[in-house]
């Protein structure tokens, strides 16, 4: 069994939120069946979205330093549920052991989308407005070859899941559940099919929302590409 | 802001319910304002209650080890969200840099009882039977001067605790919540005023009991304790 590291801390609910979905995931009965996990939960690596609009430091030093904190205590397999953050993905890998995997969110969420349809399934996205301007999801379904039909937020939707998502990360779910609801009927009348939770604070919600679409948690399909790979598979 | 070390995965709910704890006592609105956690989840740790029997090998190499990563990382608070794993403190605060704090759990949580009253409160200690008999809690009260009147569960109602604690750890949380309701039926009987939370799995079936009596929650005791040494309090 491979040991898990998880580069967290951006923000704590939604690493926490993480980690319940790999002890959820994992098929065991008792502490030693469960997969070994080694989090770096930095809350002081600066902030991603000033960042990337060049108007804050950049995260990346930060970012590698949790990484190789992970892999001197074991880790193996690397998962960072962040979405934005994915944006400095390729120069963590650059800084790694080759011997280390690193599982990309979005990758693993555009491999867990319906198949098999005739057409390609309307997804729209939600996340920060980082992660829909760096084209996270697109890019990865592409390199993955796989059909997907993009529906990006226009800027009023964008504007509730932006708050939506800042009101998770100050604690408080329920003005981020309303936020996000409308965002949710807005996209279902733009003709979605189901929408991509594309950022790891909106998964934090989902139980308290009455969506009209079905909803693709990315959080989640990290998480059970996670358990697969550290169990072996 | 200290950044603070979870020697966890004993078990992986257990130290997820404990990070929950820490998150949800902190007063932040954002990433930054959280605190910087470092949690090493060793789910390979050798089994506590065996070693502590003498029918397996000791857990304190790997729990020293654990420590040594967070403290690697960067953390200078310590805490162990596992009750039983506490009998290895002592050794593992002597392999420790002298600078690190390293809370107790059985001192948080005896540091929140009720006080002020003209007697004793009577305290039921639910746990792992390795805890009760080694005397954690009684211990931990007394290096703290403080006057507590233990009720320590017969061998029926420990067996009722030890398979409440048993089933959380197999993820069946209404198996271990029906289990415990049991046992604090007759803790009341027998003239408990008060149940001590002393095993970190109890805690995560807390929200699904209705207890007769008020519950102590030890994990909880332990992260606002946390919290408040990683603030600077």
């Amino acid at each position: 069994m491979r040991t898990l590291g998880i580069i967290g801390g951006m923000g704590p609910l939604a690493t926490h939120d993480f980690y319940r979905k790999v002890i959820e995931r994992t098929p065991a009965a008792d502490d030693p069946q469960h997969i070994a996990v080694v989090m770096v939960a930095d809350t002081q690596i600066p902030l991603r979205i000033p960042a990337w609009e060049g108007r804050g430091p950049s995260p990346l030093p930060a970012l590698i330093r949790a990484a190789q904190h992970c892999v001197n205590a074991g880790a193996t397999v690397l998962a960072m549920p962040c979405n934005t953050a994915h944006f400095w993905f390729d120069e963590m890998v650059a800084a790694l052991a080759p011997d280390v995997r690193f599982l990309h969110i979005a990758e693993e969420a555009v491999r867990a989308l319906p198949s098999g349809q005739q057409t390609a399934p309307r997804v729209a996205l939600c996340g920060t407005h980082v992660t829909v301007a760096m084209q996270l999801y697109p890019q990865a379904a592409q390199r993955l070859g796989l059909a997907v039909d993009w529906l990006l937020p226009d800027p009023p939707t964008q504007a509730l899941i932006t708050q939506a998502i800042a009101a998770v990360k100050g604690g408080n779910v329920p003005a981020a559940a309303q936020a996000f609801a409308r965002a949710a009927d807005t996209l279902a009348v733009q003709g979605a099919e189901l929408l991509m939770l594309g950022c790891t604070e909106l998964p934090v919600i989902a139980p308290h929302l009455s969506s009209p679409l079905p909803l693709l948690d990315a959080t989640d399909a990290l998480a059970q590409a996670c358990v697969t790979v550290c169990m072996g598979g």
